[in-house]
């Protein structure tokens, strides 16, 4: 018996490329004590992992050369020597880019099917639609009549808070990468408006959209993508302004100021001087070190999941061989909703 | 009878200069109802005022060419058509640069010249020292045990920062301009350590001697002057650290990166990726949003400056005529200590 995996053989400069990854075929373990084998059905794919993929300094430790990608993943336990769960059980777990795991029954969370589907755990009831509620309700502050502007409007982050904002009052102007996207982010997850950032060549040029289409100014700006949109964003803050950073995908490949180049040398004197003269509070987190928080957030926001109050988009690639391809067209925005690779035999 | 006040003739390109000011004469004018005559003893110059010379969005309007210039001051009224201020009395208000003034009773604060000096109220107890008391214990979230960072050490915001941080239990590592303030710092005020910024000819050589003083790493940086500072002491900030800002003295004049320019592309990416991935809060803040915590600054920390615990330097200049070049070198770091103008006849 054997199971599929892909490892990380190339640390990439810049964009990530096929030749990066391996798919590998290993013996399939048996579990000890306490562990239990998981079939996956479905994993995750995120912005972060471009994290992982460099040997730098970051939150969590870079995935080592001939290791397996990390992710998370669902799927169904197939052998167990651990009281706690059974064959059969669903469970959410740290799988890794992969076909099956053998894990310690500690770092997995039985999910029940009957509440929704698993591969909710992976987004809107995951990792991602936790960052957008820990951020967006624990950091921001927000207030009915204020304005909120979130990019990958449609992306599982980008649509919990616009849609959560929205439930509490706010003006919620999307930015997203398509007309489609953008017209998905009014017509059905109720945002104010959306702006395709396609159709705006620089920072400059998104701004005075953005300034018609935030008559009142920005409020909160939930950055999750940086580049364009943080440069156009600044100039609109309000005095008081919130900025809770969870990240920044544009400029996860290479240092890439892009089209904004030659602005470069005044940004960061203009960035701080923005941060005095209107008193905005950036503040970085990052989801993992907020976990005990998590219970409160299912109790909130799965009824609205249930309820169709919160809607949600996936966007389901087939086959655990496709997941590199796939991943790559994450960082160019090129999937539409979360991006879960289902694991086809 | 007349009176003298300093007028802006030029907004300063970069650097403010002898002929962007004028001394003036002007008929002394009579209060009116309400209105009280101050005869100003002292003057207070301060770095957020190059900001007012600019004609740029700020947090407050910008001062009109051939109006006087804007200043704190204290002094003792001559004139008095208000029932709660009597002729006699010492009072601080914003006088401008300015040997008299004519202000309604309601825009300022009597002083008691037996509990402090008068000159206190425009640094250890004014602006400045409500300034550092107020980053450092509303924002900042200080611990003992922690290690904080700040520049212009010896300054009156610089040394209430380090001075309440020792008394907190922090490690606090200074940067000043020269030998004799940094000794001043250490021997004086009770830093643990002073760096002499001018030894460290960009931000690399700066990072590296802040990394020996500050071995665990930097939990705070109060920010009050920026550029080389800020780039050296970004990389050594720990995770969960926090950055109030309250000012950015080299920042003030032109965009100047100066030695660093060269990496000015990387510099907005770099930060950004820092708050994040260390997860710091950036929080700016203007002292004058928040004059109705003032009372509680004075109540904790007019008994600590009574008692000696906490000590503190002014640089004193004479006569009015002479605040052009004060504030000039202000910019450059030529004071040592709180600059304060003494109006002489």
């Amino acid at each position: 018996m054997t199971y599929s995996y892909i490892s990380l053989e190339n640390r990439p400069q810049g964009a990530p490329k096929q030749g990066d990854f391996r798919l590998q075929t290993a013996a399939l373990p048996k579990p000890q004590d306490g562990e239990i084998l998981v079939k996956v059905d479905y994993m995750s794919l995120d912005p972060y992992m471009r994290g992982r993929m460099d040997d730098a300094k970051s939150y969590s430790a870079p995935i080592e050369l001939g290791q397996k990608m990390e992710a998370g993943g669902v799927g169904q336990v197939i052998a167990s020597k651990n009281d706690r769960i059974n064959v059969g059980d669903y469970v959410f777990g740290m799988f890794g880019w992969a076909s099956h795991a053998c894990v310690s029954g500690k770092e997995v969370r039985k999910l029940d099917p009957s509440l929704a589907p698993i591969t909710t755990a992976l987004g809107v009831l995951g990792m991602p639609g936790f960052t957008g509620w820990y951020g967006l309700t624990q950091l921001a502050a927000p207030k009915s009549g204020e304005t909120l502007v979130v990019a990958a409007a449609t992306g599982p982050v980008g649509s919990m808070v616009g849609q959560l904002a929205k439930s509490m009052g706010l003006r919620v102007v999307g930015i997203a990468g398509g007309a489609d996207k953008c017209a998905f982010a009014c017509d059905v997850l109720g945002f104010d408006d959306c702006l395709d950032h396609s159709q705006y060549p620089d920072a400059s040029s998104l701004r005075k959209a953005l300034a018609q289409h935030c008559p009142q100014g920005i409020d909160i700006y939930f950055e999750n993508v940086a580049g364009k949109v943080l440069l156009a964003v600044l100039p609109l803050m309000n005095v008081g302004g919130r900025i809770p950073v969870c990240g920044m995908i544009s400029w996860y490949n290479a240092g890439a100021l892009g089209a904004n180049a030659s602005h470069a040398q005044d940004m960061l004197p203009k960035l701080w001087r923005t941060i005095l003269v209107n008193r905005l509070s950036v503040s970085g987190f990052i989801i993992s070190d907020h976990w005990d928080q998590y219970p409160s957030f299912l109790k909130q926001v799965a009824p609205l999941v249930a309820s169709g109050t919160i809607t949600y988009k996936e966007d389901i690639v087939q086959g655990l061989a496709n997941a590199p391809q796939a991943f790559i067209n994450l960082l160019n925005g090129g999937n539409f909703g979360k991006l879960i690779v289902q694991i086809t035999p």
